[in-house]
C-alpha cells in the first residue's frame, strides 16, 4: 500500500496517524524538485481500509493492489461440514479430529473409533495413503483402508477426514471423506489442489512447511477456483533452524488468519512438534490463539504403530486434553466484520 | 543418547519399547560380524532417564553426554525476584511486564507507571539504551532514563526490568534494575553475559532470533557461571522466511522449557509479531503454553512513540488483555519433578 | 555413526584420530560403572569408511545405519542423456540448458533455438505447463507447446528438457523430452516422482526450496525405484530469511554432492536469485563448485516475457556467460572413487 | 521504490520497460476514481537509478528512500590495508588469510607462519579470544597470544587479522592487528562495532549468521560512523534448515555486494561449511563469485587443535588450494561505476 500526501501536508503528522493505526511506514520522496512525499506501508502492518487512510488530513491518495484471492475472501466465516462447524465466532466449540497416523487394519480403526466418539471427537482421521520421505517406508493400505475408515466412522456417528495423496486417489477419497485433506508436502502441487477442488467437497489444506502465508492462501484459492465448497486451513508447523521440536508451530499465523481475517484454522500439534509430551500445552495454546479445532494423532498402542509412534497420544492422553479444553469464551472479539487481508502484506511477503 | 542391545536381544521388541516412551530411534549395526545392534535416539524425543531405558529387556547399555549446562539444571524451579514469582508450578499467577519501548521523558514514564500499577503490572519496562539496526536512529536517553524509571516504579510499588545494552552500562543498570535484561541481538555476546552474571542480579535473557534452544541455555549458563542469582528466559520470536508477522513466536520452545524442564519463561509477543492486533490472542496462547509471564510494550500515545509505535498497546488494550487472563489452572501437571533436558537433543541440535 | 572404544582405550587419543580425519565427534559414556566410551559422529563430518575407523587403535566397533538410497548410490558417476554427458570427472565440459520461462509461441521458440544452438547450448528448455503461485497467472500453453519445443530443438540438433507439472502430463512430456524436469514445488510429491521414474526416461530433479539434502536424495530414490534410467539433480536455491536475492543458492550442497559423492548436479542461478545482474558471477561460481552444467532462463525480449521477465537473460548476455566459462580443469580431483554418502549425516539431517 | 505514471500512460507498456531493466514490479491503483497507477518495485530487483526510470515514456515520478548507509556508499572501491589490496576491480589478486582457529602457543604460531608466508598468505589469522557456545570450552590464551601473533607475522612479513571479542579487548587488538575482526556472533552488538570503529583501524566485519544483507551493511555503517578507516566484509555462512554443511555459504550475497556494489568481501568457507573436504571447490567458487579474498583455518596437526580441528586444513591442503587459484580474470566487468545499493531493496528486506 502506498500513501501519497498533499503537497502542503505535514509528513510527520501523517506519519503519526499511520503509526497510531498500527502501520509500519517508510517515507519515500521523489528526488526531483516538486515531488510529493509518499509512504510505503510495510508488511506486518495492521490491515486498515484505504478509506480510513484517505480520511487522514494531508493524505491525497492511497494505492493498493487488488486482493490476489477474491474467492477465499468471499468464503463465509462459518464453515459447516457434515454438521460440524468451523470458526465463525466465539460461540463455536472447537472441533476435534483424532485417529492413527496410518489406518493399519479394520480391527484397529473400529476399536479406536469406538473409544474416540464418546470423547467428543467429531472427525476420525487416518491415512490410507501415506506420504513418506523414503520409498522403502510403509506407504499405507490404500483403497481398502478408505472403506474401513468410513465404516468405523459411520458406526459411531463420526465424520471422516483423510488425505488424498495423489491425483489418482482424489475420486476415491472424495467418495468416502467428509473433508479431503491435502498434505503439507503437496500444498504446492497445483494439479492436486485443482482436482480436490473440482470434487466440490470441502478441503482441509495443510500449510506447506516452507509456505508463506500468502502462498498458503493462494493454494486455497486454487481449490476454490474449481468450485469447491470451502477450505479449512491447517497449521502443522514450519521448518526452521532448530530441531528440538521437529517443526516450529506458527501460532502467530493462526491468530492472524483466524482472529483477524475470519478464516477457519485447525492446528495439528502432533506434526508440528513430533513430541507427545508437548501436545497438551500446545493444544491449549492453539485454541487460545484462535484455532477452530485440533487434529491429534492417537493410537491405542503407540509402541506398535506402523508409523510415527513416538508422537502418537494414547486414548487416555487425548481424553485428558479434551477434558482440559475450556468452553470457548464468548468474548465478542470475533464477532465483528473480518478485515480484508492486507494486499500489501500478501503482495510482498 | 545411544542404546546398545544385548547380543541376544530382539531389536524389534526393544524398538517398540522406545517408541512407546516417545523416543525417535534409528537402528544402527556394526558392519563387522558379531557387532551388536545400537539405537541412536534422535533429537526431538521425549526425555527419558537412562535408568528407565536400562530396565527394558534386552538393553545392555545406555550412553549419553553429560549435560552441558549443570548450573542451569540446578536452578530452582521457582525464581523469586523482588517479591515476584516466576514459574514453579500451577499455582503461580503470571507476571506482567509493561511499559514503553524507550523511556522518552520523566513525565512519560511517571504518568504511565501510575496507570499500569493498578492493573497488576508487576514490572515497569522501558529502554534507557536502545539497540537499533541503524546508527542514525534514536538510541535512548541513557543514564538519566534509568533514574526516571526507578523513581517511577518506586512511586507505585513496581519492580524494574531494563536492558543493559553494553558492558559499560551493566553496573548502572544493575544499580537500578531488579532484573537485568539481555537483548535478543546480544544473546551471543558472551562478555556481556558474564558481566551481567557477575553483578549477582537476576537476568532476563532474551532468545537470540537465530538461537537454537541449546545455544540459549548455554548463554544462560554463561550468566550463572559468574555467580548470578537466577536466569529468567524470554522468548521473543525467531527469524524465519515469512514476514507477515515480524518474527515467528516459538511457543513449542516455551512449552518444552517451561512445562517439561521447569524453567521460567516469559513471552514477549510485541517483538515476536510487531503487530498490535495479534497481541491479545497470542498473550493467551503464551500463558496456555506454559509461560510464567508476559512482556508487552505499552504507550499512552503510540502515534507519538519515538520507537516501535505501531506495535505498542494503549493502556486500555493492555488492560483488556490482563482482564482476560484466566486464573492459572492448578492442574498439577507442572508439579512433578522437572525432566533433565535431553543431553542427546541438546548435543545435536 | 557410533564409534565404541575398547575398555582400555585412551579416549583422548581416539578423539584426536577422529578429528584428524575431519570427524566432528561427541563423547558419550554409560552412566553405569563399566560402560565403554562411545563417540557419536555428528552431521557435517567428512565421510569416512567404517573400515578406516576400525583400524584406529582403541576402536572396538563402528555402527552405522544402512544407506537409505541404495539405487542412487549405485548410479554411475557419468550420466549420458542423448549424447550429452553430465559429470563423471574433470574432463567433461559443462552442459548448458537455456530457453524461456514459458514457451510462448512457435515463432518465439524457433527463433530462440536458432540463436542458442550455435552458442553451444545443448538443451532447449521452456515451460509448456507452468507452476504458478496464483491460479490467475498464465499457466502455459500446454500440450501444443511441447510439440513446438521438440520441433525447434530438432531443427537445430538440440535436446529438450521440460517440466512435467502433473501426473497427467508425464506421458506427453516423456514422449517429447530427453530429460523430464520435476520442479522445485513438486519435489515432495511422490506420485509424480514415481510416474516420471516409471517412464524410464532420465529425470532432472530440482531441489525443493525447503528440502534437506537427505530429502532430495530420497526423492531421487523414488524415481530410480521405478526403474528410471538416471537422475540428474538441479540446485535452484533454498528459502531463507533474506530476500535481496529471491532464494539462497546453496553451492555447498553442490560441492558436497558433485565433488565428493560423484552425483551430477546442474545449477539454475536464474531461479536461485531472480536477478539477471548476478547470473554471470554465480554461473562461474557454480561450475567452480563442481556443477555439471547450468540452466539459464533466456528470452529474446525479456520485457515482453509472459512470465519471469526480470530474471531472463538476453541472448547476448547468455553468450557472454558461455564464452567466459573456462575449459573444465582436468585436475584429477574428481577421478577417484566417490565416497559413500555418510549414512550418519543423512540419517540425522 | 515507487513509480507513478502519468494519467494518460499505458501501464502495460511501462511495465514492460521495467521488466526489461530487471525490475520486479507490482501494479497498484488508487481505489478512488481518478487515481493514478503506481508500480511498487519489489526487493530483489536489479538496481536502476531513478533518473533512468524517469526517462521512460509515461513515468511521472519516482519516489525512493534515502540510502540508510551513506558512509558505506562513500567508501572507495579499493581498500588498502598495510599494503594489501581488497577489491577494486578485476586486476587485484585475491588476499589469503590463514592460520589456526586458536593461537595455542608461541611455537605453534611461529612454526605455522614460517610455512604460510612463502605460499602467498598475506594475513596471519588466529584467535587470542575465542567466542564459544559453552562457558566450559577453551576460551583462548588472551593478551599473550596477541603478542605471539604479531611477532610471528612480523618475522615473515605478514599482516595480522584477529578478533576483538569484547569491548575491553578492542584497544589491545587494535594495537597489534592490521585488521580488527568482528565475529559473526557479535555483528549485532553495536557497542563493539562503535569501539572498533573508533580506533581508526580497518575492520573485517563478519556477517551474523542470521543477518540480512541490510543489517550487515548497517553494522558496517556503525563502524564507519565512528571514523574508522574502512570496512571489509566477510561472508561465513548463514543458518538455514539443513546441517549437512554447518551453515549455508551465501555466494549470492557475495556477488551482489562485490560485483555490483563495489564492496570488498572476503569469504570464510571453513566456518561456512565446517567440512575440510569442501574447502577446495568452495574457495574457487567464492573467488568466481567475486570475493576479494579467502580466510581459511589451517593447522599443522588438525587432530591436536584445541578447537575446530575437523574443519582445519593442513598446510599441504592449503597450498593446493592457493596453487589452483586462477589469476584473477581482468574482464573489465568490475571496472565500471558501482551501482548504488537499491534503497528499496534494503529498506524492505
Amino acid at each position: 500500500m502506498i500513501v501519497t500526501l498533499d503537497p502542503e501536508a505535514v509528513s510527520e503528522a501523517v506519519g503519526r496517524e499511520l503509526a497510531r493505526r498500527g502501520l509500519w511506514s517508510q517515507r519515500l520522496s521523489d528526488p526531483r524538485a516538486g515531488g510529493r512525499v509518499q509512504f510505503l506501508i510495510r508488511p506486518g502492518s495492521v490491515p486498515v481500509a484505504a478509506e480510513e487512510l484517505l480520511a487522514i488530513d494531508g493524505v491525497a491518495a492511497v494505492a493498493a493492489a487488488e486482493s490476489p484471492h477474491p474467492r477465499l475472501d468471499a468464503q463465509p466465516r462459518r464453515v459447516e461440514v457434515g454438521g460440524a462447524t468451523f470458526g465463525g465466532g466465539g460461540d463455536a466449540a472447537p472441533v476435534f479430529m483424532a485417529g492413527p497416523c496410518s489406518v493399519e487394519s479394520p480391527e484397529q480403526i473400529f476399536s479406536l473409533a469406538a473409544r474416540l466418539a464418546p470423547l467428543g471427537v467429531g472427525f476420525l482421521r487416518g491415512g490410507a495413503y501415506k506420504p513418506r520421505t523414503s520409498p522403502y517406508s510403509f506407504q499405507g493400505h490404500g483403497a481398502p483402508a478408505l472403506g474401513w475408515l468410513r465404516e468405523a466412522a459411520d458406526a459411531h456417528g463420526m465424520l471422516v477426514v483423510t488425505e488424498a495423496l495423489g491425483e489418482e486417489h482424489v475420486a476415491a477419497v472424495a467418495e468416502v471423506a467428509d473433508l479431503i485433506q491435502i498434505g503439507s508436502r503437496n500444498m504446492h502441487y497445483t494439479p492436486l489442489l485443482r482436482a480436490a477442488g473440482a470434487t466440490g467437497k470441502p478441503v482441509l489444506l495443510k500449510r506447506g512447511m516452507n509456505a508463506t502465508i500468502n502462498e498458503w492462501l493462494l493454494a486455497a484459492e486454487y481449490c476454490l477456483d474449481q468450485g469447491n465448497a470451502a477450505v479449512v486451513l491447517c497449521e502443522r508447523g514450519i521448518r526452521a533452524f532448530d530441531r528440538s521440536t521437529r517443526n516450529v508451530l506458527d501460532l502467530g499465523a493462526v491468530a492472524l488468519l483466524s482472529r483477524e481475517h475470519g478464516l477457519p484454522v485447525i492446528v495439528d500439534p502432533s506434526h508440528a512438534t513430533g513430541r507427545r509430551d508437548l501436545l497438551a500445552p500446545l493444544s491449549r495454546a492453539a485454541l487460545a490463539a484462535g484455532a477452530a479445532g485440533l487434529m491429534l494423532e492417537t493410537h491405542e498402542d503407540p509402541g506398535r504403530a506402523l508409523s510415527d509412534g513416538p508422537q502418537a497420544l494414547t486414548v487416555g492422553e487425548l481424553e485428558a486434553i479434551i477434558r482440559a479444553t475450556p468452553a470457548r469464551l464468548a468474548t465478542g472479539e470475533r464477532s465483528g466484520q473480518p478485515s480484508p487481508i492486507s494486499s500489501c502484506a500478501s503482495a510482498q511477503s
